[in-house]
């Protein structure tokens, strides 16, 4: 078959030169084996992608440099030496890391063959497979347990997906390098088990409607698209035929493994992405998930082009690249909703494939061109050759993140997720689905950050994510017994339970629901929302506005959750602040002695720092961090507690960062309702050792009135000025006029809010 | 006199045009009493300074840049008005901030007059001085009481000095502005009975040798150079004559007011200065007397030329420039040594003067104009004329430090500081004397960065300078009663009581002595020195290199305590790493409650967080931190006790930051040696999520032998090979021939030490 290589290299190959040194080896084959010749590469790099490549090769910068670099990586890889150890580690551990270095070093090499028309490279894949293809073909089951389902080069079936997902690529550059022999040789005994293995020996894996399942699907498909083998691509786009899980069954991350029987590629796509696009995860496990989903995608829409592959799901795909774009803080960190590794930003190869790939499939958004700068690489196959032109033409635009309210669901109808943002602030606020079983028990939580930083803080996860020392690099006991628990967010936990006590199978069947979303007066920008079933008789409505006024050096973040409850309750209101406590306006004790805040739930894990009483109508806390000043005003009565806590209780490995909160507690109350003000104001110089604006604006804030259809704050500014915040707490619709009388003063507005 | 003015003008102002907009309001002078007349300015500006900077105006980037800057904030001041609030405020409080803004505007306004030649701004500086005046000659004490030296417009005289140091220069600006009257007026209401307030009437404050009493004798004398009043230069040389004050009498720190009688601007620079131009109190507080030190210098040097002010004690000035440049970290931020606020860099405008007047008056060090550059800002003068200069005709170097043993003392006999550099790694081993009122109980202490982060810390000061909200910003409890403490240090503390038992009036007599210094072989650095007197009876010998093996992936840190006793004692020494702890060798207990690790001296700060014991040669902990992993293996016995620490015990107002710890307790010992070694090693990257060398090389460190005169420690590889570092602990002069013999093997070697 390599002949026929050459023949069809012909066609595509304009550079007379890569002729010169081939034909001494050319097997004896006849030509009329050419005719079941299908053009290779076509799945990721396609032949006609290659010959552009080629032609504009040394005129496109960016994607010159990432050759070069790419070229330097495998030339020293190859110069050391092929290594394929028999599987042994965790995550974290050599052969682990071994293994999943070789899944990247094939695929460059194959990219590398085609583009440098190198053989050396060729010759390296050959050999490398070959060398999985002995081991593989008597490999047991990977000797480490701990995987609900065990792969065989790794701890896991989904690093063996990973891998094949990789390899397929590889596999498909050198496909016309080898004999029909060689290739015989991998299909039978590497690639075709291999895919069974990850497939059909792995339900529970593979059968079911999960980001892990996602790269199974993308790795049977993808090989099966290299090897034309069309029952392999069936399997990967509509999951194995004939099976059903146990309906019931959990992974290990408690998540059920198949409640309703779908499966495959597709219903992989219809079931996490909202219609805007937003992954019901979260964005961590979207950037992972990103990646099968649109190289399989791109092999699909290159292979098999009747799919619209691009188009499924209104173009779910290429808009959930924007959805994962614009959450990111403005350095491009991805906010850390659910199971998310904090630092985890666009910067990440996957997102180089996702902006790519938006790029060239998509409609050419200029914006994504300024992103693709920063990451200062592209991929070495078609999509990345249109960045590197759109760069090299000077097309680049800012990419602009502005407001944005992504529903959740497969059908956009559970709740979701809103970002606000107004200057350098950037409001999350959180009411969609569980997330799967990633998700955290945080209804209507929110964090908030200032230019990039953390101003009040999600958790993320408790994990260290390929660090062997912490667990293997896996999911340390303290996510399940902190980082998912409510008290761990910033958001109403009843009675010491968490949400939905707790279950994911409660937790899964619900969602909160948008009470309203308004961010078209980039002044005051609002997200509303409310939630039924986390506590089953009581009501939580938590409306959130990012204020701007002159009277106020940035704008500010007003935050009412109204709670509606039928039962006496205790409430605890946790705000995770960073950085050091400069005053309060009310006293507090500090304990001699620090003991832990309760004994479950995620209690068990905050130290009680400090505990006040205010008599104050409002209690302040300032702090500073980053060298900029921070004030939260909340609306207290002398029966609240202010508790000063800080992470780290019953942590018995270290493995909890020591970070602080200020938790208002307020017990035995049936309907209350929390207001609070967080504003950032001013600077601190180490330099100039100069204080600027240190001091909070707000002189009060009140509760003017609280119904059950409106709730009413009046914000008072240290220099006299009055401000008035009502949001319309049902029919907000624009339609409706509401009409309203506070302390003789009438307010009249459509729809969702007043402020003036 | 405002005629001469512009008689004397037309010799240095080429422009003809500055003559065009002046003569209508000349007053009626007779010529005759231009006899009296001295050219102004002549303090830090001169007339042929301005002169020569009028003519290079426009071509001097980095002085155009500064001096459009400064004209744009003036401009902005004068269109506000003019404010002298009657003074009422702590530091941080409104009336404080007020008149230290005034200081600087005034002096800007000043330089802008002189180089623009544009009148608004003499009239804006007059107008100012004249409320001035009006308010002073009334004014009683500041009403805040806190200070042992309360000033008239501020608090403490301090400030009132360096008020009146800016406002000198000012006044030198616009005296040929003024009339003869005006001055007369501005001298006798103002400016004489302000430096009699704050000399005169405050010896306690201006008597000394102290950074408080060189900005007093700054201010004294500068004020003394404009009005050409040799008593005031004499007062501020050599102090008030015929004054001593109580020689047991304390300041606010708890330093004595003066020990033996010395006072005067030359007693400030013979005493704190070493021959090396270390200064006793450390970089933080160098840089704070630096301005007055080197503005003062200037205008001696222009006015007294006679005095050879910059060579005075060997050109200390200009050495302790050096000095303080090389105990910088790679951000530029001072090493905070003693009380010293972190954050504090060489961009601080102190440091401005301090590169320029060094460039300028020393031997135009090319190295400085790098600094220049990141500063991006000169002094409007004569100096800042020369660097602008520099810098323009491309003269600019790297300012490059290497490592550098400073003496302490006024004649270098007191101990030191010395700080070793090997690639990103900087070791800071401080052996000084006890630094005056603002030193720390900290002999042999270290700290260690890595490319301008904090590995092994030093805590700093307890203070939040310029924020009101804590405690007025100046010097909080938790100062005394943790940061100066020993435990709160990277050194031995001996049975829970810090060095000299915490007394100021003992720690002042003693300082520890060098055992050596070498830094010839950058691939091994050391530093050594011995304490005595810390605790009688008690020795400690510090021994600390920083190694450069092949093996080794970065420089490593090796620590050698040997503490010789004729007493059992209980033996504490802490290393105060920051971040997340990874992996420990040993086994630990977390404790439920946190308790206080003790009662006084510091240790009812620190919390204990976990309690080990370890039964292997070496005890080891990993952590991470700004995503570099980092091992600490430390030679323990059974019977060490491991300790887990994080301050923030007893701190009822949150002035500590929760930083952690890892002390080994040793109890009941007699001599012993602490031998630590530390490694920087490999990274992390979320956004790859992949670990790098994440584990030790280290597999045991071992003492092979210690004796009084030599310690040697054997460093076993994970790799199989072994070094053996061997320390002279006496005799070390390079003479001396030292001959060995360890496990049957023989060493010889001149001198310190020996490595291989």
């Amino acid at each position: 078959m390599r002949f026929q290589v050459k023949i069809s290299a012909i066609f595509f190959i304009s550079i007379a030169s890569v002729m010169s040194c081939r034909n001494e080896n050319l097997p004896n084959i006849a030509l009329d084996e050419a005719q079941g010749l299908e053009e290779h590469p076509k799945l990721i790099l396609t032949a006609q992608g290659v010959k552009d490549i080629r032609a504009q090769l040394g005129s496109i910068p960016i994607f010159d440099n990432t050759l070069q670099k790419v070229k330097e990586e495998i030339d020293a890889e190859i110069a050391l030496g092929i290594e394929t150890p028999i599987p042994k580690d965790y995550s974290g551990g050599y052969t682990h890391a071994r293994h999943k270095r070789n899944w990247f070093v094939l695929q460059k090499a194959g990219v590398l063959y085609q583009i440098l028309d190198d053989e050396k490279y060729a010759k390296y894949v050959k050999d490398m497979l070959m060398q999985y293809e002995e081991m593989y073909k008597t490999l047991p089951l990977h000797p480490k347990t701990r995987s609900y389902a065990r792969g065989k080069l790794f701890w896991q079936c989904l690093n063996d997906s990973n891998w094949l997902v990789y390899v397929s690529q590889a596999y498909d550059c050198i496909y016309n390098y080898l004999t029909e022999e060689e290739r015989n040789i991998l299909e039978n005994n590497l690639f075709r088990p291999f895919a069974d293995h990850i497939s059909i020996d792995s339900p529970q894996f593979y059968q079911r409607v999960h980001n892990h399942s996602t790269w199974g699907n993308a790795a049977v498909g993808m090989i099966g698209l290299v090897m034309d083998d069309e029952e392999l691509i069936n399997r990967a786009l509509y999951g194995i035929k004939g099976v059903n899980l146990d309906n019931k069954a959990k992974d290990d991350d408690g998540g059920f493994l198949n409640k309703d029987g779908k499966a495959g590629f597709l219903a992989n796509i219809e079931e996490p992405f909202s219609p805007d696009g937003y992954y019901n995860e979260g964005p961590y496990y979207q950037r992972y998930a990103m990646y099968p989903f649109l190289v399989f995608a791109e092999g699909l829409h290159n292979v098999k082009p009747e799919l619209n592959i691009f188009e499924y799901k209104n173009g779910v795909l290429l808009k959930s690249i924007n959805a994962l774009l614009n959450l990111t803080d403005a350095d491009g960190e991805f906010f850390p909703l659910n199971d998310g590794q904090k630092g985890m930003s666009y910067y990440n190869s996957a997102l180089v494939t996702a902006v790519d790939v938006s790029y060239h499939y998509g409609d050419q958004n200029p914006g994504l061109l300024s992103i693709a700068k920063q990451q200062n690489q592209v991929l070495l196959d078609d999509s990345g050759l249109a960045v590197a032109l759109g760069i090299k033409n000077g097309e680049a635009q800012p990419f602009n993140k502005s407001s944005i309210n992504l529903s959740d669901g497969p059908d956009g109808t559970e709740g979701g997720v809103g970002v606000i943002r107004n200057e350098d602030i950037e409001l999350v606020f959180k009411y969609a689905a569980q997330g799967s079983s990633h998700g955290h028990y945080d209804k209507l939580s929110y964090s908030l950050y200032e230019n990039g930083e953390e101003v009040i803080q999600d958790y993320g996860l408790a994990r260290f994510v390929n660090i062997e020392q912490k667990g293997g690099g896996n999911y340390l006991k303290e996510n399940k017994t902190w980082a998912k628990q409510t008290i761990a967010h910033n958001t109403v936990t009843v009675d010491e339970t968490s949400h939905f006590e707790g279950k994911y199978e409660t937790g899964s069947k619900f969602h909160s629901v948008l009470n309203y979303f308004s961010s078209e007066n980039e002044k005051v920008q609002v997200a509303s929302a409310r939630e039924n079933n986390a506590y089953p008789g009581t009501e939580m409505l938590r409306t959130m506005a990012i204020i701007s006024d002159k009277d106020f050096e940035k704008p500010i973040t007003l935050d009412i959750m109204k709670v509606t409850s039928s039962s006496i309750n205790d409430y605890d209101l946790p705000h995770y602040f960073f950085g050091q406590v400069l005053e309060t306006n009310f006293e507090y004790q500090t304990p001699e002695t620090l003991l832990p805040l309760g004994n479950k739930n995620g209690y068990q894990h905050l130290f009680v720092e400090g505990t006040g009483k205010s008599n104050e109508v409002n209690s302040k806390l300032s702090w500073m961090d980053n060298y900029r000043f921070y004030t939260l005003t909340t609306v207290t009565n002398p029966k609240d507690e202010l508790l000063f806590t800080r992470i780290g209780a019953n942590d018995p490995e270290f493995n909890l960062r020591r970070d602080p909160a200020l938790l208002l507690r307020r017990k035995d109350s049936k309907s209350t309702t929390f207001v609070t003000a967080i504003e950032s104001h001013g600077s601190y110089s180490p330099v100039t050792e100069s204080a600027v604006n240190s001091k909070s604006s707000i002189k009060t804030i009140r509760v003017v009135l609280d119904s059950d259809a409106y709730t009413a704050v009046e914000i008072n500014h240290v220099n006299g000025k009055r401000k008035i915040f009502i949001t319309s707490n049902k029919n907000n619709s624009e339609k409706v006029k509401h009409k309203l009388n506070i302390d003789d003063k009438n307010y009249e507005w459509s729809g969702s809010y007043y402020f003036d």
